[in-house]
């Protein structure tokens, strides 16, 4: 959301040029303020051959209920109708509180295109309500990673979030572990990630801290965060990475 | 709390008598906006010969940090030393947001009788974090009843809640699934009754229509809520039984 | 509401006394979590002759809508039908925000006694929509401090406030510029008082500052806060006195 | 914010275009959420002579503090750097809550072209605070239409909002009103302004509503606001509009 629309279509080409043969699927995230925009980066993405993409709702002038909402995003998803449609739900950033289970209500007639719902938020009892609405080759996916756990145990069909770039080895065996019904040991890795974010958060952990985290794990210069966020502190990353090694000392 | 001090000893009594040979375990709840008439609760719920105590967070005049509720908590404690006591956390409608995490810290130093906590919230980083402060004899108390499962994942030790007085034989019921490893089958109860508070929410679910229910499960009169709160309009107990009947049938 | 309700009365009984030929008008806030406690202060109030009464809505159970508060309100004052009954709203400490211009739809056929508002909000236009609303021997008195100038100029009847103890004498100030129209120096004067208030504010301004402040200007001994308040810190108190000292020198 | 960059560059130009030798000033909105949207627009307004220019902050990312968002502005005004600059601040929509006093701490500095800051919120004692902070030729304008009277009250230079395009001509009378010191009449203004906008927003008062007054007042077809703004419903206009005929029967 900090790049310029062009921006956006040359990353979107970047990564489905990089990912060819490496990566199982690319979702391109095309939700911007102004329809007409997503409206582009959608058509744009089918044409670069993404394998899906993703909308978050706008958020400045914002959707007065779901009806209003599922408008919208029927609308965005009619610009690239072959391609497999995600609505990604964030409330604690948009301010959008429409409730998913309302949402899906009628959607897969209004988007054939509709596979499915990023949903990062912590209302649980929204979530899941929305699994009696999916049909078959649809998924809802759970992007609250330091409570991850509590959505896979409602029935989450997998997981995305931005802290999967660094401690994702983490994640995997959680995943693992809770796959084969090993409890206590998904809960522990769980606890270890909630230490450690936790104490992230406690320090103001925002895109700045996220990307110096990426580039320390995967040695690549991410460059700093664009305006209005600020690049992060030394101090806070030395700090960060330092609790990150005390918990996670091979990952 | 819509009661007096007066007419809470006098239930709290009458709890602890019809309770004798017939309940494992009474927690009287003695938190008030006072911490004098707090500690005269939980002194008289001491003579009284309660299990144990709750204390609730001071809503009107709020503790700052975490400092500040544990020093409160303990100022009550000390009025019934070896009454076994609970701290209740319920930020939704406190406002009180201080992180159990936080206030857990020494607390088994301040407070000799300290066992646990009703944890009523969602921010279940918080819930997780508080494990690894618990002591061999104290309790993490799950209290969001519509999403139970994800406070039993992390390890609560037990759930308290309003509607178990109604559909306490489908929690029953999940807490036994979820014990026995079949998570499917605890998921499965999760969203019925999830469906079926989900639909209560939204038809208003207060104090009022908690007590209608009550009602209509034990058979007792309960009588109205008190002021500010209105008693259950006959429509919505009717539209909301309804939905209880053709939910769980049998229950 | 820190205290109990014997302290309350107490407390009442003292002021009523001691305020004989003194003041003009004695206000007894009689607002409890209880109705029934309120009841008793209402009674207690009218028997110790206090001037009127004031009621804050219960905060912990809160009101759904304005009929809701208006029933309780109406039970408050039915113990005391002869006293003079305010409303006191302030939802930022109460979280009920019931809209007062619909709480006063016909409350003067409800509570005969009703003769108006202490109005702790910042929603200007609730504030201006009541006035349409008031009857000949009723008040709109405004209670946020820091911009009593912007509830003046819609037509507030008089103010109430807890900073009033120690900077009453610059606030007289700004009420009598405002009255003979010298609107400059009315601001001039608001604008020193937002000056040292928020200068408090970011300091943590709260119960046990405001005691500290009373106990410098008055020179009475009032003792600490109840918990969950927490004493001021001498280093806040030390700086808020500076810089109450180089804004008012001599008030 | 509905707009594509294109679109606002073109809509920019019209205005100016058009309001040659009409009107004395137009002020281009070139806030989004990229900076580099912004600099873009900040560049083009420039170039078509737009007699200034006014940015809100990105609200999907945002600014920490007053640093940060400094930091943002002054990135914005430098691709512009002979534009008059205004910040424009409405946290009840874009969530950022920086205090504006806090902005305006050295923004001199920081920004040379500065000019001032439509501030669209209702804490007035961050508003008045920013007055001892203004330089000659800086403007604070006041932007909660509903509340105007106590903005100026404070010292506001001058007032923006979306309802003058269709109640403007009551405005401008309370503005005459309240310079000739007739505070009484400025007041009835106010509150019957309160009540048609009290009223509207009863019904849910959005741009699209907002533009379908915009149409009734000015005869314009401006047609529908763009998803997931909805067009306002025949039945809400009618009513609003009534509403409005029977408060205003000659503007």
């Amino acid at each position: 959301m900090s790049l310029t629309v062009a921006e956006r279509k040359l990353l979107a080409e970047e990564w489905c040029k990089k990912a060819k043969g490496k990566m199982d699927h690319v979702v391109v995230h095309v939700g911007c303020m102004s329809l007409k925009d997503s409206q582009d980066l959608a058509l744009h993405a089918a044409q670069i051959e993404a394998d899906s993409i993703a909308v978050i709702s706008p958020s400045f002038f914002k959707p007065k209920n779901a009806h209003a909402l599922r408008s919208y995003l029927k609308a965005v998803a009619s610009a690239a109708p072959n391609l497999p449609f995600y609505y990604y739900h964030i409330p604690s950033i948009t301010g959008v509180n429409v409730l998913v289970r309302d949402l899906l209500v009628g959607i897969g007639e209004q988007i054939p295109s509709f596979r499915g719902v990023k949903f990062s938020g912590i209302d649980l009892m929204d979530f899941g309500l929305c699994f009696s609405l999916m049909k078959p080759n649809w998924s809802l996916l759970y992007g609250v990673d330091e409570q991850m756990l509590s959505g896979l145990v409602l029935g989450a069909d997998g997981a995305v979030g931005s802290t999967y770039n660094y401690v994702g080895c983490q994640f995997n065996k959680l995943l693992s572990a809770f796959e084969k019904g090993e409890l206590v040991e998904a809960r522990t890795i769980q606890f270890k990630l909630q230490d450690f974010l936790g104490s992230a958060m406690k320090l103001g952990f925002d895109v700045g801290v996220n990307k110096q985290l990426m580039v320390e794990v995967s040695g690549l210069s991410l460059g700093p965060p664009r305006l209005p966020l600020m690049p992060c502190h030394p101090d806070v990353a030395a700090s960060i990475k330092q609790k990150y090694k005390s918990i996670f000392p091979q990952c």
